[in-house]
């Protein structure tokens, strides 16, 4: 078998025989395949695709070139759960504690920040104590106890993924629908759950900037969990707006609790719902509908917030400032952003917005970058609102006093006020089980 | 400036501007721009192609990426020709000499053989004592007196188009008419001619297997060739059958001998005349049924084959050998290859003759194999041509008596006998002139 011949077939929109996937990904681990040959079949994949058998194959040899978590020890069912990433998306520590407050297993590995949006990780090093690298005991002990744990990455998951990532991002192939993919796909396989609900963002601040992109990502992704055993289910959300009312680790840890305390905003409230809905679906515990109303009378009844307080003491993290929320840190600076004409917020520029808390240090710059977990912004005028001339539209946190007048700027340049009021966005656009797409 | 960028702008099938393909060609030859890169840039254009424009840039920013050889020390229209490569295809030391004849200027520097193509300079080198590796000063005082030489390639001539040519050989990427275009066009601006005759070679054994294809490329290099300010025309010339009678060196060097004076097998008398034609044609000697009457001329009275007597002569060969061929040294061993049934040559596989003749030892298996100057095949029956059960058909010739059995065999393979008369083959099938592409 060559590279070349390889290269060739898919060049020429060949689908790829399963022994030339496998040797593909592990010859290129293994450096016996060069980069430069990798990165003319990565282009030739995105000129060409792959059809759902060859995806399946080469994300399943991507998921085996690591770790493979085995959470067998863990009983009943584990639901995972992948969003591709929104600024102010703090969904995950919302319905992870109300899926095990219904009887359901959340075994989740989550990232860190970069760039404008952030990262569960470091929402979750807000609280005080909280340790988000447990080892493996520990973590399955938890899960098994209380339902939920939530932890930074372990072990070695698909370095395959790592290194085709690395070449992708500097060779213009990161756009392709089949290598997204199976690069989220092949990570969600290694972790080990038995069940994966994605939350597929679309818009003008998410990767996929149409809905069709967005069905088509997702379509590809369902068919990669069904085809390794794994009941898979994607929803399409809104990526437009920030999810919320709240940007910044402390703020949106503050907005978690309100939410599993039945305060929370109403948009965030609803993906909340449609996501833990979806995941207790996947796991048998009745159609869309039950699912739902079991999930409303987790918050309703405090047992999802108990799930999460929790949680949070058995990873170490201070309860007080949950059941407490004014206990947490303030931001020393603080500036209020006023409307500038009256009339109604028509626009709100996400990644825009995510940019400007990260301005605040609420985010990263650079990987090594530190994270002010008081800094962010109060979002408090949202898509839709109407606003007067010198009303208030937002709060801005920080500790470097230098960097409200760049932020307040940048948040200003995010929103547009126009005279008549705005269509209303959906939230959830779509939703794709295998064999179904359901629009919204 | 990033590379990133470019290949994303080629990738959405965008053209580049000047600065872009600039900034890529001299990143690359400079090691700034990565081959793992390069090669996804070159995948990019391998899907989206050049517009006329990009591709002038392209080839030019090659051609300055080394030596631009300076010609004006040769009084007179420098006039090269350029081949694809063909079996058994030694025009270009027939041409070369008539054109010289008819008061042409070619300084030619000519490549050696690898695979079943042979290359000018090895044929040459089959004249005992004949030099093809002059200094330029000796070069340009031959061609100054004789009016032709042909000489080994001297001087870093293109060497971005080497170091792309050994990215796409191992990248699936060298099938690209706008990338042989540049890599052919790049070193022939590079080689200071004011005028290039190209014989673009299509069928089973050449790169262009169809005649669109070859058209196509023909235009791609005339445009090339104007853009740069070089009169440039285009032959596509037949490669399903070897062109002559004669594969192998010392062989062919008395086909060629035989041809310059008027005795030389059908086929290949007339494409040199139509060759050469076009060489006299681009120096402005005349419309092409004038030209093509100079060099029958050349032919008739002697003129050609004394400037290729001359040539050797100057170069340091021995002259006695093309005056009385029978001095050339014979092989020690010959085989007969006999018709297997009666019928009509109705196939010639070229490629196939091609490798039959690296097997006796006239071509190069590798780099850097030595060649057998006396091997070869003799064609006695060629393509529409009847034959008897038992009648001779071809003879080998070799130094190695065990490679006559499996040359047989393989010679055997590439002829088919059928029972009917074939329909005849064109010899040229088109010409390409700027804005003009005439069928024959």
């Amino acid at each position: 078998m060559r590279i070349f011949d390889i290269i060739t077939k898919k060049k020429h929109g060949q689908a790829l025989t399963d022994a030339e996937i496998e040797y593909m990904i592990n010859g290129f681990v293994k450096g016996e395949i060069a980069d430069y040959q990798m990165s003319a079949m990565l282009m030739a994949i995105w000129f060409k695709g792959m059809n759902d058998h060859e995806l399946s194959v080469l994300t399943q040899t991507m998921a085996k070139s690591g770790d493979m978590i085995d959470l067998s020890a863990i009983e009943g069912k584990k639901v995972d759960k992948h969003s591709t990433g929104g600024v102010g998306d703090k969904t995950t520590l919302i319905i992870a504690p109300i899926v095990a407050a219904c009887g359901g297993k959340v075994a989740k590995m989550s990232g860190r920040g970069l760039g404008h949006t952030g990262g569960t990780i470091d929402k979750m090093e807000a609280i005080p104590g909280l340790r988000t690298a447990l080892k493996q005991q520990e973590f399955f002990d938890i899960v098994n106890k209380i339902g939920v744990s939530v932890i930074g990455q372990t072990g070695n998951l698909a370095p395959a993924d790592k290194k085709i990532y690395a070449l992708r991002d500097v060779t213009a192939t990161v756009d392709s629908i089949p290598l997204i993919a199976s690069s989220i796909m092949s990570k969600k396989l290694a972790a080990g759950s038995d069940c994966i609900l994605l939350d597929v963002k679309t818009g003008s601040g998410a990767f996929m900037k149409t809905l069709d992109d967005s069905i088509e990502l997702a379509k590809k992704m369902v068919a990669i969990g069904e085809h390794a055993h794994k009941k898979t289910v994607a929803l399409i959300t809104d990526m437009d707006i920030p999810l919320g009312h709240a940007i910044g680790n402390s703020l949106e840890i503050i907005e978690v609790v309100n939410t599993l305390n039945g305060r929370g905003p109403k948009d965030l409230t609803e993906v909340c719902l449609q996501l833990a809905a979806n995941m207790l679906y996947l796991i048998g515990k009745g159609n869309l509908e039950e699912c739902r109303k079991m999930a409303q009378k987790a918050i309703d009844n405090g047992s999802a917030f108990e799930k999460f307080v929790s949680m949070v003491a058995a990873q170490g993290g201070d309860e007080s400032v949950l059941r407490d929320t004014e206990k947490f840190a303030k931001a020393p600076y603080k500036k209020d952003v006023l409307a500038e004409q009256d009339g109604y917020i028509i626009k709100m520029n996400a990644e825009q917005c995510g940019e400007a808390s990260v301005v605040l240090g609420a985010g990263r710059e650079t990987k090594d970058s530190a994270i002010d977990f008081s800094a962010g912004i109060m979002i408090l005028k949202k898509y839709g609102e109407a606003v007067k001339k010198g009303e208030k539209i937002a709060e801005l946190y920080t500790s470097k006093e230098e960097s409200l007048a760049p932020a307040e700027k940048m948040y200003k340049e995010a929103i547009t006020i126009g005279a008549e009021k705005p269509a209303a966005i959906p939230l959830v656009f779509a939703r794709v089980e295998v064999d179904k797409i359901e629009k919204y």
